[in-house]
């Protein structure tokens, strides 16, 4: 697989971010997710539904990987988040082989992504300041519903 | 947390069991489970819903976790399942801190529970003959299914 063009993953890391802010403006969770296919081609996209849905199980990750539908292989996409993907969502990667996954922040939260890169996962950490921000002031603002969306 | 009652794994594992029977009867893939809350009462059940909903992020826990609803802590649940949790079931355990999962069938299908063991989570592996048939049966039946419910 080619090392992914820097521009390219920015461009992608919009996609998500949009996803974010439209679960934010919502009144969800801000985490918002695309999976992208080999040829660069959109497979899917969504984000967080814990609140909008009543579903715990539907994080950002698992919205776009559920968008994209059914796949016979996963090989050479890419999962970009706007956050570091939790033990759920990490596995959901490992599972399934996606080949790359696009991390918009892994300050405000540090998920599984060094697992996943240990088991030949390409991870691209953009420390992007709109991600960052975005998760901060869900964070601060409401720390009851982060911890409920991470089990802690 | 007390040791689970044998008997108690094995009525839960008759309703986990249900589901993935009902499940093939739809023409999907016959994989169950059930979470059961620390006092014992059933939370949510489900069955794979690849086939069904055209769903590939709907494995069989995941289902039930999602029928669970949102929950404020999963410290004391079990996690039931016909079939061994793939890395996408196993990160949902870890991730949310489900206390034990009770296993079915660890023979057709050796998902993550030696690394759920290795972080704290309760394994109980009951090697249930009606388990191990229904998914030795389907495996053979229809492998190409299978193997894109594991991402092979």
């Amino acid at each position: 697989m080619e090392p992914l063009d820097p521009n390219t993953a920015r461009a992608w890391l919009v996609t998500a971010l949009a996803e974010a802010r439209a679960g934010l403006a919502e009144g969800g969770i801000p985490i918002g997710a695309a999976l992208y296919g080999a040829d660069g081609g959109l497979l899917g996209r969504g984000r967080n539904r814990r609140v909008q849905d009543g579903d715990p199980a539907t994080h950002a990750e698992t919205a776009a990987f559920r968008a994209a539908g059914r796949q016979r292989s996963y090989r050479g996409t890419t999962m970009v988040t706007t956050l570091s993907p939790c033990w759920y969502c990490s596995g959901l990667v490992r599972q399934f082989g996606i080949s790359r996954v696009v991390v918009g922040d892994a300050v405000t939260f540090q998920g599984g992504h060094d697992w996943l890169a240990a088991h030949g996962v390409e991870i691209v950490l953009l420390d992007d300041p709109g991600c960052v921000a975005l998760m901060r002031a869900f964070v601060a603002e409401r720390p009851e519903l982060w911890n409920e969306d991470i089990g802690e």
